[in-house]
């Protein structure tokens, strides 16, 4: 199936900000997209990118300048479609398998705090809106113009990673490159007050 | 099969304070604890609620005073045993039904930030350290006595209750009565930052 993998090139993770700084949030980010589009293509798929500005990367990518709801929405006309997020570090192939062999004209995998880390399009009236509490308005939408939905139940599809406390999930559970790339920039696991939570190689704290 | 759920009655969910009193946080973790229950039931399971407190429940349950990681070893010489954590307030017949026919002598579904929420045990020398990181230490114990180990890869199982802004997964997501109580307490979603939050009525944030 095609798959559009929206990505932000020009300032990604800006939320990462606290522990990676602009050179780091760059690189981090394309180390993630690298992992999300090798799984995509070992799960047997076509994955675009759809950029914000020029990737450097073997995978076919276009460059779309308008957010991200209209750059995705411009490309729906091909049903089946699937977006994925460029950012969901612990994705495997198991978990794309459910994704896109599960029943329905619009399939959604929750992330957590109400976003849609990665949907399945198989309807023609249905298109996208990233703003806000994005879940519900998938399902709103689904609703208004008719079509089956489907949620898919899975742990490594509602990891999107934005905030500095979600690297404790790729140090915990990635098996790609990015939690290789946060182990050699010091990151490792340690307990604060009874979470888990990251340091750093240097951090005094 | 036997499923112990372990519930803390003294003083349940203690990093829900800044959004909830003590008897109303008191009320919500018995309400949580029911559909857990319930929902265990429905999937045709036999709960043991194992509290730290007497629990007025039509459960069976017992009273163990000691720490959760003791209370529990302390019922695992049945083989299987599982155990689910009593704040999943998410959890589903099928997210249930996944983990308890998942192959494996230990069987984990992982919670945000490396906790272990649910756990399927077949191996009778695998036991459990609830401690820190508690995902890490299970692999870790399961390598130890040779138990081979299954990872459910379950949304629904990973998000326990713990701090307030868990509560947009259960005003989201929760088909059972802590949604609904929620609700009724007067907690709704709302956007902040273009984050979703929740707020409650009366509120002036």
């Amino acid at each position: 199936m095609r798959v559009l993998v929206p990505f932000d090139s020009r300032t990604p993770k800006t939320r990462l900000s606290p522990v990676l700084d602009d050179d780091e949030r760059h690189a981090f980010a394309r180390v993630m997209l690298a992992d999300v589009l090798a799984v995509l293509q070992r799960a047997g798929h076509d994955p675009l990118v759809v950029a914000t500005g020029p990737v450097d990367c073997s995978t076919p990518s276009v460059v779309d300048e308008r957010p991200l709801t209209t750059a995705v929405n411009a490309r729906l006309d091909e049903t089946p479609s699937a977006v994925v997020m460029a950012d969901l570090a612990m994705v495997t192939t198991d978990a794309i398998d459910r994704l896109l062999s599960a029943d329905g004209e619009v399939v959604v995998a929750p992330g957590i705090g109400g976003g849609t880390n990665a949907l399945v399009v198989r309807h023609p009236q249905f298109s996208v809106d990233y703003h806000g509490t994005s879940l519900r308005d998938h399902w709103e939408r689904a609703r208004t113009v008719g079509a089956s939905v489907t949620t898919v139940d899975s742990f490594r599809l509602s990891l999107d990673v934005d905030d500095p406390q979600d690297l404790v999930e790729v140090l915990l559970h990635g098996d790609g490159d990015a939690a290789v790339w946060l182990r050699e920039a010091g990151f490792r696991l340690a307990e604060n007050d009874g979470r888990t939570v990251t340091m750093r190689s240097g951090d005094s704290s």
